[in-house]
């Protein structure tokens, strides 16, 4: 027996104990997942998972009675932030669905000095918080990471909540365990674009407060880079008391 | 000035302090890079570095004279093997990038009970062995990860070198760092395809010796979970004295 589908829902579809849902989760029921009166999902709405015993299955409209409300147990107790280059093709929407997994509370798309990519259209914002809603769902966490408005690095700066690391690579000496703050919950892990950062934007970043860290001696490509530093964050800071 | 160019070349290239690049090697020195007699690239054979200053370049045939020897910086001082399943489509290229980035020392695809994709074909082995070489050049290592024989669930238990610790999601009280004695050098870890691994797999993995562990609370794709435990071990025995 496979564990109940999860499906991140928004406020609307839950009042009291009765849930509803439509459209393409609703389609997904009736006709992908083939579920019948009886049948159980669960449905997750900030932090909570609610069990739903499913009582009219049609693909318009989807019904059913909430039977349980637990805290979802693989939601992260910790808060981190990643600011992620936009980054050439669809390199981005690996990361994007590997950080989720991982438990990445917000992701910010920036611009810098040496980036190549500029743009984020409308279209592929879409498909990001797309992919971060399936990858939440099925990582079986309660919430779904913000994806923020793009910024230029200033407006990085300004956006991202302390303390922030700066994944740097002529930082030789501090090691990310140095970097973060010991009974650290909430950190803004920063990963340069693919050009690198330059040394006026790492010295703007330091005059904000920010500290510069090594993922190693070893060249990492950007994408790489954010799906081990959000690993190896995630990994320590969940451990610690 | 960016940093010359790496090479990853077997022994034949150099044969006392004479360097010969031929093939691809040569054609991409001479007509992609443009670079001519007197530039510097780096060869690395072996975990050594060697900087040669070219003589003669033809698309054909580069010679030059090796000026230093040093070892490869970047290349880590633990050696780990990745067992990794089969996947669908492209998505071990993704994986094999990126963990030879991370410095991986040994790829060990294999195919268990609910394996999907099923056959390694010549040309995706070779398509994997070229993305290893230059994603290894990429990050400054001196090695390229070999890539083993495609193996079954029983033959991978007899090529892996102990310690092997298993990823599995149905293991929830050891975590990654209590999986890994203290001070270990060497150490294979194995992460299950997108079907996971059968109770009947993992008790006999454990009767060979095996240990399983826990990635953490949330459900991770068999591509994210390999890049997040590489680079996890990597930074947890690289920082060991």
């Amino acid at each position: 027996m496979s564990a109940p589908q999860r499906f991140v829902v928004d406020a609307r579809a839950v009042d009291g104990d009765r849930a509803t849902l439509e459209g393409d989760q609703a389609r997904q029921i009736a006709t992908v997942l083939r579920l019948a009166a009886g049948d159980r999902v669960i449905l997750v709405q900030g932090g909570t998972d609610l069990e739903v015993r499913l009582d009219e299955v049609a693909p318009a409209a989807v019904r059913g009675t909430v039977t349980e409300r637990r805290p979802s147990a693989a939601e992260p107790g910790v808060r981190i932030t990643l600011a992620l280059p936009l980054l050439r093709g669809d390199r981005g929407e690996e990361v994007i669905e590997a950080v989720t997994q991982l438990g990445v509370a917000r992701i910010v798309p920036f611009t810098s000095e040496r980036s190549v990519a500029r743009e984020l259209s409308g279209a592929k914002r879409a498909r990001w918080e797309r992919i971060a809603r399936e990858s939440a769902e099925t990582a079986r966490r309660g919430s779904v990471p913000e994806i923020a408005e793009l910024a230029d690095w200033r407006g990085l700066l300004g956006a991202l909540e302390p303390p922030v690391v700066v994944a740097w690579e002529r930082e030789t000496t501090r090691p990310l365990r140095n970097a973060v703050p010991l009974g650290t919950r909430a950190v803004s892990i920063v990963v340069g674009p693919e050009g690198g950062l330059t040394e006026d934007e790492v010295a703007l970043a330091r005059a904000r407060g920010a500290v510069t860290t090594s993922l190693g001696p070893r060249n990492l490509r950007s994408e790489t880079a954010a799906v081990a530093a959000v690993a190896r964050l995630i990994a320590m800071l969940e451990a610690r008391p």
